[in-house]
């Protein structure tokens, strides 16, 4: 039986397996390794802290080394790096961030939960002050020290999840913001109209947006940033420039003991977290999942799937064979007042899966057309020609759009067809939602187009 | 082929039904009695109506006359009352309520979608001036009018979706509101710890309610009703009374032809909406559903059910083979700041039917913790102790809780288990749901109580 669990890293992922394997197990010796200064912080709610509308750091923290050794009895090691794993003497080699001491530390078990990393671009003067990423929470103490220290324009680089929200955060607090995508629309998870309605929905709270253009070079004064130079040749002037262009695993250590890693770089583990070597798991932003609908790898980071993938390792290495069901991509973000939501495959990748699908849009309000405060939602639902059976979804308008969606998770997992789901007794009250749901308008509509299996 | 189709009743079934017949056979004459003077209106957006958030009533109605018999091409008879039917000569005779004149007419097919009206409690003076309904656009017309008279306060006898609405209206007027309820708990949809806090939140604005009491008797002054006299003795003083203790089926002109009534007093159909009388289909609030988990039959009155029976009764009389699914008496509503949403079976109902089921309650915030604004939501889960099928849940809190029991609703649905549950991939955004959703801290509750089958 196992007696000594080693965890390296100390977020969502690292902390979930290293908690749960300790509950079922109390004996257990268990240690986590953290490089970074704190423990259980999460990249999502960064943004939310550099624009002030989570007052304190600490606010971000779901728990603290404290409760972990205390409550838990769990030893949390941060700013501690681990440098290389040898799966054969089952060994760790850790280095003391503070002290420059190094640490060595064996295993029966070992949890990889590296996370992943902003992707750094290679431009010229990428190194100035002002340049800022946002993933530990380091980087947003930072980013906010900046936003707040009197500075005009920023600049966002990525028109992602983590990128739009900083952009919201950072015009709320009086900051002019551009957002630099290099793609032809923002957010890849929704469809071009929705993908539309969200860059008008920055632009009408100020918010400017290029498109289709490339960051080339940070232009500096003094050393410091002070602009942008663009692939379309314009030149944007900002003290502030937020590299968000994606993230990476951080595998390099799991790679360098013998660790498998997939397509994209992740790392490779069976459905209970399992890598190829012995006694070695992995969870979290460095690992791959696979994808419910298509039942192939993907490697599309989430913080409920790092807790969650976390809990299997852990309840595995504590003796409950317990696996990971897959992912559908689920993903939700608030832009100003527009949500905009999205599960399993778009009618791009559906198509691209090999799929005979088709999509349907609708647009309808939210509430009774005669209730006040109702707001549209438009609905796309993805799904195959023969028999209709749903493949993905995608939402945007009011935050009523979330249980919209959540709702098609729950369809799309359970096998439901589009005649199913306008089969469903769907909850109406003129408050709440019309009479016909904008689902069951979107099912209706759709149904239209499916031919008998 | 059908050529001539009769339909009693023009509000959402006897519309839908009319409509989608006429869709699918563009040569059918389609004529449809509507005893009030109005067609298309919803007993559902009333309350809204008379506390003013809906403006104008021609706001109530989705379809006009003009609409229905110029773009649709249908026939609408207002204030026409239908008398009897005789399903042996396929014919039906009418009053015209407006010159009393009798009509006669034929059909090949024939729709009943009477609907249901107001139970009106047998007591003293309940018919003086100041007793109200609340079921016709002309019962919202006069309860509005009452309302807008000066009056300082209303008594609501009952506690049901449509009383506690009507308590929320009247109160945003200005009016001193006491709501009445004779069991000892509001909204019977509800466990008696979401039904607690409905009551808690009307109370907090301003509201009162006397449960375990009935209304005794209507006092009056000079002829109008001044008030209300309890079953526990108290006596209230109120200008306005709104009787608002439940609906019954109308059904008496389907029975007296020979048309079959359920236990409830509601029409007994088959999936398509056919009755035992040959030609002779019912749908909406006159009709009975059975219950998707129990198999049996019930009787749930619901604007959408309407709609959706009225669409498949249409549908088989235009010759399209269509079945109602069933229900799960899905219900939701707003009262104040509180939102209280319900599907399937409560845990009472579930071992009522027979269910060896089980309960679990989780309270959550429906954003991350951090994340200004979010609201505590109950979730309460109902399931087999063996395997963990989902068969009802209930949920109070944020506007939130709507999509959240939506999403159950596909859950009981497909069949899922908590387990089944617990896999979701559902969406988390700080802003928009904290990382474990409430429903997946419901489900990994429920599971640790769950048996294998």
């Amino acid at each position: 039986m196992t007696q000594k669990l080693v965890v390296v890293g100390g977020i969502a992922a690292g902390l979930s397996a290293a908690s749960k394997a300790k509950r079922l197990l109390p004996g257990l010796r268990v240690t986590v390794y953290e490089k970074s200064g704190y423990v259980s912080t999460g990249a999502c709610g960064l943004p939310y802290f550099v624009g002030g509308s989570v007052r304190e750091a600490r606010d971000l923290l779901s728990l603290s080394k404290e409760d972990l050794q205390g409550r838990r009895g769990i030893t949390v090691k941060t700013a501690h790096e681990v440098l290389s794993i040898d799966p054969a003497s089952k060994t760790v080699e850790a280095l003391d961030l503070e002290n420059g001491a190094r640490i060595s530390d064996s295993y029966d078990d070992l949890v990889i939960a590296t996370g992943a990393s902003p992707i750094r671009p290679p431009l010229p003067n990428v190194g100035a002050q002002g340049v800022f990423y946002l993933r530990t929470l380091e980087d947003g103490i930072a980013l906010r020290a900046a936003a707040q220290s009197g500075v005009k324009r920023a600049v966002i680089v990525g028109g992602g999840l983590i990128g739009l929200e900083s952009a919201e955060q950072l015009a709320q607090t009086g900051i002019s913001v551009t957002v630099v995508e290099a793609m032809s629309s923002l957010l890849p998870i929704l469809n071009d109209e929705d993908a539309e309605s969200v860059r008008q929905e920055l632009i009408k709270h100020g918010v400017e947006v290029e498109l289709n253009a490339r960051a080339e070079e940070v232009l500096t004064q003094d050393g410091k940033a002070a602009g942008l130079r663009l692939s379309n040749g314009k030149e944007l002037r900002a003290e502030i420039i937020l590299m968000s262009i994606g993230v990476k695993p951080n595998t390099e250590l799991a790679s360098r003991c013998g660790v498998e890693l997939g397509e994209r770089g992740a790392i490779v583990t069976d459905n209970r977290m399992r890598t190829n070597v012995p006694s070695v798991w992995a969870c979290g932003d460095c690992a791959e999942s696979h994808h419910r609908i298509t039942g192939m790898p993907c490697w599309i980071p989430s913080g409920t799937t790092a807790n969650k993938q976390g809990r299997v390792a852990g309840s595995n290495i504590g003796g409950e064979a317990v696996t990971f069901p897959g992912v559908l991509g689920s993903q939700v973000t608030k832009v100003f007042d527009l949500y905009a939501a999205a599960t399993g495959l778009s009618l791009k990748k559906a198509l691209e899966a090999g799929f005979d699908a088709r999509s349907t849009s609708i647009i309808k309000s939210d509430k009774a057309s005669y209730y006040p405060g109702g707001v549209d939602s438009r609905v796309t639902l993805v799904y195959e020609r023969c028999g209709g059976r749903i493949l993905g979804a995608q939402a945007i308008g009011g935050i009523s759009v979330a249980g919209r969606v959540n709702l098609l998770v729950a369809a799309i997992t359970a096998g439901m067809t589009v005649s199913q789901l306008n089969d469903l007794d769907l909850l109406y009250s003129p408050a709440v939602a019309p009479v016909y749901d904008p689902l069951l308008i979107a099912a209706a509509q759709a149904i239209k187009q499916v031919v008998a299996e």
